[in-house]
């Protein structure tokens, strides 16, 4: 099944039959006061830069979240995402807590974006699919409800199911649903690694969506994340993850997700990680 | 399906629902001047540190192998057997090109050993499989024959099906066979990684036998080879690897090993990686 998001001018086609496409996940000021302090002085420029530069490191989506409390989010993301289709033709993924801001984004965003997100929660439910059926986008889904997050693999596929349905109702196709199925942490809990694999799994096998994870909740609390975060997206794309949200510009992550296509028999002649290393190991040449 | 590899004290079990077990590689002249030299001159200390330092660095079975040209291999792999023998209880995995020398090895050997290695050619069936069945031993089987390596998975899968059906026919059980699919290298074939990934599920799904591989040669030819063989692994131990012949004391090979283990929830409070971590990096406890 393949998801396409679309800017403007530029068209993204996620599936398994294609290499994995890299959602960028740095345009966003949650921990990172100085992104937070230009974006709360109006200042777009380093979000421009990190807009830049994550697509130069090969992502092909960029997310897009301006959430600072007490700011005006509305009016930042309607800023930020005119300031980023000013220096990259990327699709875009708009991404907000607030419904009224994923609205005000769609209604502006010139393309076929993709919304992060909805879940299995009523009320998320009830405000952001109609949204996402309006104006004809793609939509994360995250396998949690009301009653939290799962630690069971036959819970996240039931609410992955119930969204699915909900979606359906209002035109949404499957193919426009990428489930994020939600991985945890393996120091918390040591049947969390398998738990996402066989989420990831069987949400392919049952309903066959694309498919996306924030990889790096699997290592919190260990010593040496990005080694395990790896580790687990090698394991995660045999398992059908298909566009992992992460930050291309961590050399270990992304030649994980090049290598991975490459081990998949997609990467003709290993060119696109032929050229991914000499981008990143110029010296070498 | 459960392998068991003996040596007069210890006993170590190979299983899909088992920890991967490291099959240590490291005892093996070739390329290595100095084992060599210190073999020919019958002097058998470096091959006892190497022994010592793979299971120091988490081998439980280690692979012997004395081929040296000119030199008296079967009388070198009798002394090597005992040499090892006297500095660790590890089972250990006989292995050489001629007949012969595995005879003379296993008759010498207290304990279930694993031979390595078995093929489809008819000459090879014929000379190791009796050895194999006469001793009880278990083997190692590589999905090759008389026509060569294979590039598709279907000839892998009906090799692995004769050489299981030709061991049936001399009393060895499925459980006493360890496919090696054989691991080719991407910069030559694009497609290899992927041929040799659905190998290792194919033959598990089929047979249900225990797998190694020997994952270095997919990286063959292109850069950063020790990350390629760890994204390969982790994948391979997804689709059905239990006990891969490697060098455990490479961090990154074990670390990805471990992680694997802990990603497919085999490892109780991650006790495993904390403790190989610690291990590797005494200075930041």
């Amino acid at each position: 099944m393949q998801t396409v998001i679309k800017s403007a001018s530029q068209e993204v086609v996620i599936g398994p039959g294609e290499p994995v496409v890299m959602i960028g996940e740095r345009i966003n000021p949650t921990g990172r006061k100085k992104l937070a302090a230009a974006l709360e002085a109006g200042d777009m420029s380093l979000l421009q830069q990190e807009a830049k530069s994550q697509v130069a490191a090969g992502a092909q989506v960029l997310d897009v979240n301006v959430g600072i409390s007490g700011a005006d989010e509305k009016a930042l993301m309607l800023q930020a995402l005119q300031a980023v289709s000013e220096v990259t033709e990327a699709p875009l993924c708009i991404d907000s807590a607030k419904p009224e801001v994923l609205a005000a984004g769609l209604e502006a965003y010139e393309g076929k974006a993709l919304v992060n997100s909805v879940n299995g929660e009523e009320a998320k439910l009830k405000e952001i699919l109609p949204l996402v059926a309006q104006h004809k986008a793609a939509v994360v889904a995250l396998t949690m409800d009301d009653s939290g997050i799962p630690t069971d693999v036959p819970t996240r596929l039931a609410i992955a199911d119930k969204i699915i349905n909900e979606a359906a109702k209002l035109g949404i196709a499957p193919q426009d649903i990428v489930i994020d199925p939600l991985a945890m942490s393996v120091a918390a809990d040591d049947q969390a690694g398998l738990a996402a694999l066989q989420a990831l799994q069987q949400v392919r096998d049952t309903f066959g969506v694309n498919q996306t994870i924030g990889a790096s909740n699997v290592s919190f609390g260990l010593p040496d994340r990005s080694f395990i975060n790896c580790v687990f997206l090698a394991m995660a794309v045999m398992s059908g993850l298909t566009c992992p949200i992460t930050d291309p510009t961590v050399w270990p992550i992304k030649e994980t997700l090049v290598l991975s296509d490459l081990m998949l028999g997609k990467d003709e002649f290993a060119m696109n990680f032929i050229t991914a290393y000499r981008e990143q190991y110029p010296e070498e040449d």
